[in-house]
């Protein structure tokens, strides 16, 4: 599991192939509720989502031989996008596994940053990635369990208690957990009396009653949210993490996610994901515990089609 | 006419009333254009566009006995929020004649920064605004003649040049002019040996027309363009300006200002207008010219209601 040391040496590794993303503010929103909210924006992030912080940590904390033979990893998302980002920046060979249901436009997209696909059927997904680990001697690169992308992640956190140090609270989504565990790991060295919240869709709350029962729950399988980012099933060292840092987790519906992204996109004129609105629709169902706060939230990502957008007439 | 002393009183005096917005790069952008470009993300302004720095800069010059008496604007867009928001913030009376046609949500979101909103035929505009002047002794503040309004728009690029200072070009959209004209006196005094280029929309071509004939041209009536922003005609002191410091118009195609703002809203996850678009579109047009330069383009705004955005199926 990782220490703070890990995501200081991370800041370090990744500066300069990521964005020190900005952090906005809106009175709109201090007004709603009642307090002072402080939005780290790595939906402006490269590849659009915080994922390139944890992808340059792994690719670039590799030894030069290793690196040169390569990574690998499978995603239907974000991660695939990053890590692909990554290898092209260091220069070395990057292969992912996309399940052969992923959309044409996510495919590209990963195409696009230089890396080599394979589609597979999503059930052989970790055996065709197996093998593939095995013929040609890549690294695979876990999207949430690696512990260089965990402290990579952290780096989000890292940024934002340096540009605003005394907040009281801080807000992530959480999915496989590796923002979350990150974040929770800055903050309990850099601002301990600060809470750290994890937002998650009802739809998968796995997360929620993983940490209420302290018993990691399985994945939570076939539900339907907009919050696709975070359809996967929290991971086993993060897990632990974020029961040592006694993250407390909100779950949010969907009318409450889509709200939010729609607030992002009309009153703060930022593109949001779902996943990512996660975060305000959690701050505003426990609104009244808000009152005078300074919270930082963390805005995971941007990549979305907009379908969840109300359709005009 | 407003010289570059005037905006740095400016910028003095609205500090603290406006965001200073995040200057945002984009490797697909840069790669596309083969230059680097800089984006000022007035977008992510006060009451979403670059109008709060004038309107707050005006009402902020005021001396304390006319400001009291309060300030008055016609507009049916951003200046008219942005005269509010400033009043508000300076807390003196506002009062904005709207015309009765204009949106439910555009009257409602000037109320909604606290002013009073009086609704009359576009025809009587002028005559209403002045009789309610003489009645109230409020202080007309012209949306973008009003020297200090001029001079607070300038402030944008003060604070782009400040961040990114070797520019070898400043682009803003042009309609009234107020922005392209504070730019202009900015980058003359900061980075002399800078180009200035103005955008605009090819269906209101009159600043367009104005630079290339050395006449004012008047604005052009009943046009229909994304661009509702830039609808308005060249004001006469901006076209001095403009003319003084060898401003460059370059006029774009509806088509290619709604590939601009999609590109914005898909690839970069900010919302742009399609007035502040404009600017992208312009670059387009210019690809050949831009190699290797470094650019800065204002972007003006993030107020719409994705009408542009093309349908989902």
């Amino acid at each position: 599991m990782i220490t703070f040391a890990d995501v200081r040496a991370a800041a370090a590794r990744i500066r300069g192939h990521v964005h020190r993303t900005p952090v906005l503010t809106c009175q709109t929103l201090d007004h709603e509720l009642g307090a002072r909210v402080f939005a780290k924006c790595e939906n402006l992030q490269k590849v659009g989502a915080f994922k390139a912080r944890g992808a340059c940590n792994a690719v670039f904390g590799l030894e030069a031989a290793a690196a040169a033979r390569g990574v690998l990893t499978h995603s239907s998302g974000n991660h695939g996008a990053a890590l692909a980002y990554a290898a092209r920046k260091r220069g070395v060979p990057c292969l992912v596994v996309m399940p052969d249901s992923a959309p044409a436009v996510k495919v590209a997209a990963v195409r696009g940053y230089g890396a080599e696909v394979v589609l597979c059927n999503a059930a052989e997904r970790d055996a065709v990635s197996a093998r593939l680990q095995r013929e040609r001697g890549m690294t695979l690169v876990h999207p949430f369990e690696d512990p260089l992308v965990v402290a990579g992640q952290g780096t989000a956190a890292l940024e934002l208690l340096e540009e605003v140090p005394e907040l009281d609270l801080v807000i992530t989504p959480v999915g496989g957990g590796g923002l979350c565990a990150g974040t929770a790991v800055t903050v309990a060295a850099l601002r301990p009396q600060a809470a750290v919240l994890a937002a998650e869709p009802q739809a998968v709350d796995d997360a929620a009653r993983s940490l209420a029962t302290g018993v990691r729950q399985p994945r939570v399988d076939g539900a339907r949210s907009w919050g696709d980012g975070l359809m996967t099933g929290l991971g086993e060292p993060n897990f632990h993490l974020l029961r040592q840092h006694h993250v407390r987790v909100v779950t949010v519906g969907e009318d409450a996610i889509v709200a939010a992204a729609t607030f992002f996109l009309q009153r703060m004129k930022i593109v949001v994901e779902p996943s990512g609105a996660t975060v305000l629709a959690a701050l505003r169902s426990i609104e009244p515990e808000l009152a005078g706060r300074r919270i930082g939230m963390v805005l995971s990502g941007g990549n979305t089609d907009f379908a969840w957008l109300p359709q005009r007439h």
